[in-house]
């Protein structure tokens, strides 16, 4: 029989996954072992040191229900989640970049007309955003249904307030025959993800802070393109450069216009402040390729 | 600023973890991630299968409880248990080897006199240990507690009955002066590990069985020598080469001898099979260096 030691062991294990059920899981499954024990060597992991990861990682799975995903917090916290995005979504110069999902989509968000309050009374000062939807050779891209969603200026999503299930900050739009779409809800503030569990201490422990710059989320789909996730983030947020979650790409970057008071693109007149954002999202065709050699 | 990309992530997030509260978390975090990274580029894992692998750790975590530990069950069956009990326990040759300590360990065994009964009730043909503590010159050591525990002829240990709290086949001895220890208990049989959860269906979907060989487990404690933690697994069973944990070394396989009547060695007379089993375990001194230059 063969004799199972440090030198062994990594050849043993994976020789077991002959007879995996698919190729593509043993392939995921090799490596997962391969890096897993390259890891352990790697740092040379004491046992006391393992047994700290159990249990910082059934703390991870203890938190974790229907409303906290702390295992999607870790892998954003780690930069994985947007490696995986930046895998999946290769696009030709000039599309919109993707950025992560978050754990704070909600499917079947209230739709909304072009022109009303997305906000729904969430804490916030006023802000109207215009959008474009195009493709890459400037075509509109007319009846895209375009998802937005937001934390309030306290930080905090609708589906984070326990009891609440009406949508604030959040909803679905469908762009007009030029490609074009507008709504009204609040100006997007930097906020910290939540912190107070095991992903938080390990971020105090690794010397960083859990903010987020300031974003909004879209989610835009429409047939004959990609679907593209992204955020748009507001320029000059001091958190732009240290994102808890690794999110921002320069092209996401965006002037949210602040106006101390005036007339507001849907004809209102406002003695207080508000902002306004304009920005164009540019799909990528299904089978378009991802312009890139690799 | 930086553009965050598939290219630029990593050094963008181990950049983060300049100021980490101690230069080993630095370390260990610094290999995390690098290996995560490197994994989720070199299987160019998809987002969905990102999603599987997010929920797959959620189911770990939420079946682990006071009882039940599934994120050592998993590092068990990845070998990365058995690779940092390797890591660890680097020792002269002849010293006995270590190996995985398993979910069952229970703080606070009974006390045994040698000759005692620890099977205690546990079901299971009859068996006699005689065992012996020696240091690496042969020297006896005398007064070593040693610890044993074991499952039962269904595969159970006691721990996991529900309501059970009396210990069955579980103890603590103390070697006598020449460094001899003896009891009797019940034999060992093959067990499957607990499969009914998500590491149930990973092995399913890997085309592994859960089966454990026949062991009984030790843990011995004498001053001046470094704790031993280790099995002796039971010679012929069919799972040698096939531990779902990976932790049999062939210098823990010894001969369970069966009589079918006779004699014990406590001067018992059985008219029914049992069986002996006799093991010297080799202590390494504390601070012996592991003889191995590396």
């Amino acid at each position: 029989m063969q004799n199972v030691d440090e030198d062994t062991i990594t050849q043993i294990v994976l020789a077991r996954h002959a007879e995996a059920s698919s190729t593509r899981l043993k392939q995921i499954m090799t490596s997962v072992v391969q890096h897993l024990h390259a890891f352990a060597r790697d740092v040379q992991l004491s046992e006391e040191e393992w047994f700290q990861g159990i249990q910082f990682l059934t703390e991870v799975g203890h938190i974790t229900d229907d409303k906290r995903q702390e295992f999607i917090l870790l892998s954003d916290t780690l930069g994985l989640s947007m490696l995986v995005t930046a895998l999946n979504n290769r696009k030709p110069r000039g599309c919109t970049e993707s950025t992560v999902f978050g754990p704070f989509f909600v499917e079947d968000a209230p739709h909304y007309e072009n022109g009303a309050d997305v906000g729904n009374g969430a804490r916030g000062e006023p802000c109207f955003v215009t959008g474009r939807v195009t493709g890459l050779d400037g075509e509109p891209v007319a009846n895209a249904r375009v998802d937005v969603w937001q934390a309030d200026s306290d930080g905090f999503y609708d589906v984070q307030y326990a009891g609440t299930h009406e949508a604030h900050g959040r909803g679905t739009l469908r762009s007009q025959a030029d490609g074009t779409f507008h709504f009204r809800s609040i100006t997007a503030e930097s906020y910290p993800i939540p912190h107070d569990g095991p992903v938080g201490r390990m971020l105090t422990a690794l010397g960083r802070h859990p903010w987020r710059p300031a974003h909004l989320h879209f989610m835009i789909d429409a047939p004959g393109y990609e679907r593209l996730i992204t955020h748009v983030f507001r320029s000059g947020d001091k958190y732009l450069d240290s994102d808890a979650v690794f999110g921002v790409r320069s092209s996401l970057i965006a002037d949210w216009e602040r106006h101390e008071s005036g007339t507001s693109p849907d004809g209102i007149a406002h003695d207080s402040p508000f902002s306004t954002l304009d920005f164009t999202f540019v799909l990528n065709r299904v089978n378009a390729g991802t312009g890139r050699s690799r």
